[in-house]
């Protein structure tokens, strides 16, 4: 969806489309992973067996990205950050005393909740045979026919409610996961302002501070407008180049483009 | 969605679950054809950008089976063989020429249609960098993030009316495909009747001619009963297992079971 920007911009509240880059692989993990439960929370309660399968093919992606890091220990780690950089701020004049301790409080809370879970991330979902069965057939194209998987056939022919009811189960599973997941990308989000920038014929640069390194470039642009940014960069700067959709592929703008630029650190 | 099996059985009309088998690799082939191009028709006018997400997603998959095989060389035999087969029927006084006649000449249509189809099957979609820059990413977990693919993002980000139009002009490339799968399908449904049978103690068995081989065995049972039948077998005998969900994995029901059975051959 487009974000409104309600900011008054000479009374025009006019509607913008941000646009994300990741600086470094933690958080590129997190944002996939954010992805990811968006789209279960779309379909899940869909009523159609098709909205019901496409959760179940989310989920399978979700357990993929649980078992390419070591997520349950970067999770603890960003959480633990994240409270030791904030804490001091409790002292500061202008900050809202109440709401930083509610944030503290968050991050306290799904610690110890993640903490305590058993086992592997997921574990209800690897265990289940009827999800494996799916699970070992999704990487193959069309893999998860009613003839492939007649156990699955049957269970997407059920009423939507008793299909809601397993899916409901299955995500609940995954809220270890989904809600630090959106409390850390929440505070990064919020961490910085955006402000006016212009990318001078379609091309914008910044050097990047090595000692407090971003996590999270974040560009904003009108969304009437045809062209998007892409970022490249390292650790030490970063580049932004206004594309647009040509007859073949993308091609360079060469105008001035006027954006809003917020280099998101926690 | 279960089929209403519309015939009364003692006055009562009940809902059904129809349960397919393909006995050989190119029925396999057009029923997951036809599965993906369903999952397109379900998703295509949603107006979500996760609908279009899927839509697309379900696109790289159908690419995927068209390179699987040559696709085109098997249906161009399969619609001859169906015109050689049935065109004997049309001096039989049982049978409705008018509608056979229809037949005949949508598999003419079809034929002549795929036949003049210039190049590889789907070749919009395979020429199109944008569709070319997602097809590289849906093997990932969450590849397709929106920071993965800005110019994606960007599309997804359109109303839907525009994100419609792309949509229907993609699928429209492969309607070359889909209308004979789909025609193809439905004539080897409808080569013959269901019958009751049953599995006594959960197993039926049955030797299948090696001369006249079938092509697809269907299996209706009631949408209320538990069980669902896993069918096994090659050219010459299949077994249908009825199966019912277990605590941890599907077991066998050792009941007599009465359903529906119907071998299918074009």
């Amino acid at each position: 969806m487009p974000e409104a920007d309600c900011r008054p911009v000479t009374n025009i509240v006019y509607n913008t489309i941000t646009y994300e880059h990741p600086v470094n692989e933690k958080i590129r993990n997190l944002l996939r992973l954010e992805h990811l439960f968006k789209q279960v929370h779309h379909f899940l309660h869909g009523e159609s067996p098709w909205d019901s399968r496409t959760t179940i093919a989310t989920f399978m992606e979700i357990l993929d990205v649980f078992g390419r890091a070591d997520l349950k220990t970067e999770l603890m780690k960003e959480m633990e950050r994240a409270t030791v950089n904030l804490k001091p701020h409790l002292e500061h004049p202008e900050v809202d005393d109440a709401r930083l301790g509610n944030i503290l409080r968050a991050l306290e809370r799904l610690r110890a909740n993640l903490n305590g879970y058993p086992g592997p991330l997921g574990q209800e979902l690897r265990d289940s045979e009827f999800l494996s069965s799916i699970r070992q057939r999704t990487a193959i194209a069309g893999g998860t026919c009613d003839f492939d998987l007649p156990g699955y056939h049957r269970w997407l022919e059920q009423p939507a409610e008793a299909r809601h009811r397993d899916l409901e189960r299955w995500s609940a599973n995954l809220d270890a996961v989904r809600q630090p997941v959106e409390l850390l990308l929440k505070l990064i989000r919020n961490s910085a302002d955006f402000r006016p920038e212009t990318g001078e014929r379609g091309v914008y640069g910044q050097s990047l501070s090595a000692n407090l390194p971003y996590q999270l470039i974040r560009i904003r642009v009108p969304a009437e407008q045809p062209f998007f940014p892409e970022v490249s960069g390292g650790k030490h700067r970063f580049t932004v180049r206004f594309m647009q959709p040509g007859e073949r592929r993308s091609v360079q703008v060469y105008e001035d483009i006027d954006f809003q630029l917020s280099c998101c650190r926690l």
